[in-house]
């Protein structure tokens, strides 16, 4: 497997073209997954605003799920659960702008999967419960199977792998993190080389409220 | 970046010289990082058991999170949350048995990396909080920092990134595990072209009980 970053991209406005300018940007082969910094999308899709950054936070969010002083974990409009519901300052396009999530990243990652024709994954950078620092994940999916089933599946010794599901999407995304880096204005990556198959989307990765023990 | 999986390691027993089997195996070059699943190293050091998986758990855990029937979330000896404290019976070396965590990950980490030459990350597939699937993640660290902190850094128009650091030895793991494959009888991968500098274990990776919103 290789990941490699996509280098030269402009800073996105609202309006831009984004499937256009990584094309212009990046050689694909068959079978590539493209991962896209969700702020690149935002950006693209006038997500950006002014205000109050803990009011825009109540209004993104769903459901408060924790909140300690100015930190909030929320649940956004998706079901995704993470700081702030996404509501985000860094790499703004401007002092006192704030980033939002896209309204559908799902739809976002299957626009441009379609137009470049490879599968996407839309990321972001989240936190986890009990570990320290973030990793990023998808939150929009398209072109691939977010989770691979192994359920039924059997270890090389033969036995049942009864709970084993992965969610590749997820360390698709923390891969192509390690190569976009956070300051470099790389805001996107290839990973090439995995043979996935399927489709789905990124509330596929959404824990139904039925299963969830965290709710 | 590449990630290149490390074929031919024959099945582990109790005593095994896991480092002289993976140089057998393996080409290195200065700068890789060798991540290896846990079940390697905890078969290598004898951490295969009999008994009743849910006294094995209460054994295992230093604190119970969350149970619903069989499904035990529970904190290691290490810090960790993780499903039945990390005593799995997939993978296991013979019906019966189950494999549970390494002693001290980070020490078999660092025995592994003094050996090797090259930074080493022990790993395994935890679930998540409000998402469906695992990622494979660090509990063992060796050679590398496991969070970059960009605290104090600035994004490319300059704002300073106040929150941002990141679990770099987490989406190396991820990013391992794709090659790695559950079945294949893979269980250790090169990940190649991180320029990654500094020192640190595992249990940096533990969110401090203090800075804990879900303990």
């Amino acid at each position: 497997m290789r990941v490699i970053p996509i280098e030269g991209l402009p800073e996105i406005r609202a309006g831009d073209d984004v499937a256009a300018l990584i094309a212009d940007a990046a050689d694909f082969e068959k079978g590539d997954v493209l991962v896209v910094s969700h702020k690149v999308i935002s950006k693209a899709e006038g997500r950006v605003v002014r205000g109050e950054k803990l009011e825009l936070v109540l209004r993104e969010a769903r459901r408060i799920v924790r909140r300690r002083g100015e930190l909030v974990i929320a649940e956004t409009r998706h079901g995704f659960v993470c700081a702030a519901a996404g509501v985000d300052a860094s790499n703004a396009p401007e002092p006192g702008t704030l980033v939002l999530l896209p309204l559908d990243p799902d739809d976002s990652a299957a626009r441009l999967s379609e137009r470049l024709g490879v599968a996407v994954i839309v990321s972001d950078s989240f936190g986890r419960p009990w570990r320290r620092g973030t990793t990023d994940v998808a939150i929009g999916v398209a072109g691939l199977a977010p989770l691979i089933d192994l359920r039924g599946g059997r270890d090389a010794m033969g036995y049942e792998l009864r709970s084993t599901e992965i969610a590749v999407a997820d360390e698709i995304a923390g891969a192509a993190e390690l190569v976009k880096g956070k300051t470099a204005g790389v805001p996107a990556a290839i990973v090439r080389g995995l043979s996935l198959a399927g489709e789905g989307t990124a509330r596929d990765l959404v824990m139904p409220t039925e299963r969830d023990l965290f709710r």
